[in-house]
């Protein structure tokens, strides 16, 4: 498993589909690469953060070089909230449909985040959390090797375990 | 009617709450200096341009700081199909909700932009978009000064007549 970087990308918006810059070849490119995405998302405003929407456009253009399509992905997020991101999961598997990815539908994950609920050592000390790990998405789709997390600093709790 | 502009913002995540760059300080005092916001939007993968979700973010952090707590705003958008944004623009309006802006709710525009809509002058060839004007806006939240645009080469077809 590996992790997908968006944080260099510029704001996409459509007079660069015809002269990507470099930084969006090697983001279409690592997609290209791995044979399914797990998104990794918090919740900004009930929905998606702008620079991860901002990287699927990336990657959905230009036309007819879609990166999403046909490519298998799975979504889960956590957020301080008891909803855990399940609102903007939604739009996410919205977008996603729409871009012609095969989603593994369950098992969902909507993850409140609290304190201790990570080890400093990577240790997940709730068992609910453990039993959506990532791995599940290889019982559909394949070995899932491709991670996309738009906070920078945004933990993966699995990434040991699924490496 | 004034155009903010959003395309110099960075990525937003919430590293930045403690300091904000003085493009997003600029970005967050000029929605501030409008009594209103119009979105015109068009429509990426059934949603709105990261671009546009990205700015939304920054405009409502940091905490308690919300640039459109109670700052009314409407919704218009625009793309070559039949549907005229009209699912990008729902997403639009459920962030919005969640950002507690008042929403003009009628009227609507979800509109086909198909060659010869608007003439090099400027002029709107077609009778429809001319009924949903902007100006509506002023009926319900008083006069609407600010634009948000999405796209830098988006056209926004009534801004003479509504300067």
């Amino acid at each position: 498993m590996m992790e997908i970087p968006l944080k260099d990308l510029p704001l996409y918006n459509r007079d660069y589909d015809g002269d990507y810059p470099q930084v969006a070849r090697e983001f279409k490119d690592a997609i290209a690469a791995v044979d399914a995405v797990l998104f990794v998302t918090p919740e900004y405003n009930r929905s998606i953060p702008g620079a991860l929407k901002n990287a699927i456009d990336w990657a959905s253009r230009p036309y007819g070089k879609n990166s999403f399509a046909r490519k298998p992905s799975a979504v889960i997020g956590t957020s301080p909230g008891k909803i855990g991101t399940a609102i903007g999961q939604q739009h996410l598997r919205s977008i996603l449909g729409f871009c012609n990815s095969p989603q593994m539908n369950a098992v969902e994950a909507y993850i409140q985040f609290e304190p201790g609920l990570i080890t400093d050592d990577g240790e997940v000390t709730n068992d609910t959390p453990r039993n959506v790990e990532p791995s599940r998405c290889a019982s559909q789709h394949g070995d899932p090797a491709g991670v996309i997390v738009p906070h920078p600093g945004f933990f993966l709790p699995w990434s040991d375990t699924n490496a």
